[in-house]
């Protein structure tokens, strides 16, 4: 039985992308694969791409899906062990596991990180949860520590637009009005580290992230030093990692436009905030590529639900 | 490609209130037409009738639907060009209008007026930047300025229960508590525009419509006089136009029960106040036409769905 | 035409949980009973086990399905008659059962307890409105009085792991740091009258259900009395049905262990919190029937559904 929490549980990631792009010309050809299956998607926090792709995903491969907002629609989930459920929480993630799992046969999970809640959040309290008490394979929709269905997209879109051998691949951190998660950049970077490339990261200073992940990477806190030559631009906010979940940095000169861009394609997993995140005239440009990198998740999605199918039978 | 913004999408009223009607005896007949096809249906406002009979419709043609609130389940989306997006929107609707369409075959979009911004509201701004950024057609589930699948059923309705060549329809203003748009009551007037009738409308002094849709009409304040040998009366609560947005007016005395309704068939959109718009007496007459207005909902989604899907292939 | 609004619609208990576990080798057996029908669910309230096992029993039987929150996604109802609509509900019952009649072949409703007014969740005003005015089968997926679902998946448990002819079972009240509804006790309490079995019913006094339900039922006030030599221990905790809807006892010597459970079976509906109702050491034993319970919500779901579309056809 096979889950998807994170990029570790690809056995092999040019062979996935190499079987997501063959859906591509023919998305129902496995239609009767996920018939009379389940996919269960539960979502703890609001969705837009993951909640349509992933759908539709399902649906190319025969699956019916039943959606939930946890959230509003469902009730407050407790993770602790012995807890004396006398405050907030109306059900254990024990019983919840397990109840879901009679009705689904695959269940996804969107739960962001809290951001005030280091030890929590790195410990995927949700996402490791349902996995150790369902019966069933679970799918990370994105989790505190990660977004590997993004990842695979990214890599699929990575695959169709390069042309070189060792293409160099810059992950820029740029300023954002709120905090945000760490989810995306960590994925990526886990999967740049799974692929041949000249990849650095670059970020100002105290917005490192989690060593774990980053460890052995190239980190440049020079933006115009990073993005020479650059082939692919993957641009990202993230609040602090070391003052957790803090934004101590709005520095619009870390926003990416033309020229800094140069001839490289530019990436970013959506939703964007324009002239903050990125120029206009980068994402009106034929150098964007965060259409293409949506459109794949529908195939990123496809082929991870189709790999939890065959594992199932 | 069609879209189905207005009513002037429609090339020939009475032939599509035929083909809708024709539906009726056997609504899955054209199951096949939307097999692997999917609707996308973004709520941005509530919705029961339109929710209901739209996904109804697009089951009746085979289709797979996926229902989302786009406010409290996606991202606050930005319209404004150039805008510098550090405030409280997530996504522009250039990315999101273009990423759904990867997903959708078709995308509804209910999106009311904000009451608030005359000029926005009749921009539409929702519809037509969703329109002018996505690759697949728009279906309008109310917008702004119109609800032109409440129209087309009221065509059917109309059709159905018409018995003259030339009947006198009045639209009648009713008091409401709260401000309400005008999509409904100006979709009505286009659709009466395009019909054989003898049609007035009737409202207090300062309810008056924008002239660019009655232009022609003829407008009677005296409600008396105006529903004076009525065959079909169509009663709707709006805000002030003139001041835009405004309740000015709660006069009971535009109530309709069934002294004023004389002969007359009653219709509504729904929802209505009882004893507010009208009187139960009226609801609960058999010249109520309000739940064949609301059956005849799902006929006119169907037929529109069925076109733009034949405009697809 | 079939209703399912309590347990007063199964005419033989027995026969319904005898076809319902023999739903459980084939679950997909009837699919085409439910081919081209369409099942509306109006959730007034949260659910999760509800939400998922009719949706996943209506699959089961081929059925489309829409899900609403009406709350949050509709118009607020009113249900009086003669009202003056002048304040928050923007629609009346009357038309919306109607409305929705004509979009869907059975309705299923959620809607709990108000706990403040005895007399209008006793008329169970929302389940039997929809009654009155819907023209299609209504199914109570939880109301202000009862959970028939629920008592129906009980039945089926007990069934399945009864070897006595006349089993020992007890209904035990728990403390609860919230007031809950009188609905699943109820509902428990309606089916044990139907089923042969020693039942006994334990609460702190002043927490009697009303007598219209509990009439002719053994009620022992010394808990631990009252589980001496229990086959079966259904646990649940209410709110005060005298002093209507109050939390006047929030006592844990209530709480169930495994020393109180003795030999017994632990059953309880869901949500369930941990170590306030029940020990941990209960939930994690092989003793507690839990999970079980909530599967059998899809039989009990599957086999009402198949018993409403056969009174159809």
């Amino acid at each position: 039985m096979l889950h998807y929490l994170s990029l570790k549980d690809i056995d092999s990631l040019p062979n996935w992308v190499q079987e997501a792009r063959s859906l591509k010309p023919n998305p129902k050809l496995y239609k009767d694969l996920g018939k009379d299956k389940t996919l269960g998607l539960l979502f703890f926090n609001n969705s837009l791409r993951t909640r349509l792709s992933t759908q539709k995903a399902a649906m190319n491969l025969g699956m019916d899906v039943i959606v939930m907002n946890f959230g509003s629609e469902g009730w407050a989930l407790e993770y602790g062990d012995g807890t004396i459920m006398d405050q907030g929480s109306s059900e254990h993630v024990k019983e919840a596991a397990l109840v879901i799992s009679q009705y689904c046969d695959i269940i996804g999970i969107r739960a962001f990180a809290s951001l005030t809640n280091k030890e929590e959040d790195e410990s995927e309290i949700v996402l490791e949860s349902f996995k150790k008490y369902a019966t069933v394979p679970i799918l990370n929709m994105e989790s505190s520590v990660g977004h590997p269905l993004q990842a695979l997209a990214d890599a699929i879109t990575l695959a169709e637009n390069n042309t070189k051998s060792k293409p160099k691949i810059v992950l820029s951190w740029a300023p954002h009005p709120r905090a945000l998660p760490h989810a995306v950049a960590n994925s990526f970077v886990e999967m740049m580290q799974r692929q041949e490339a000249d990849f650095v990261i670059t970020h100002p200073k105290g917005y490192e992230l989690s060593e774990k992940i980053t460890g052995g990477c190239t980190i440049e806190y020079d933006q115009k030093k990073a993005l020479e030559d650059a082939d692919f631009v993957y641009v990202k906010n993230w609040s602090s990692y070391r003052d957790y979940g803090k934004v101590t940095n709005k520095d619009t000169n870390w926003t990416i436009d033309l020229k800094k861009l140069g001839q490289a394609k530019f990436m970013h997993c959506l939703p964007v905030r324009r002239n903050v995140i990125v120029a206009d005239e980068v994402l009106d440009s034929a150098q964007s590529l965060v259409i293409e990198q949506a459109n794949n998740r529908t195939y990123a999605a496809q082929i991870v639900l189709k790999k939890i199918l065959e594992s199932l039978s």
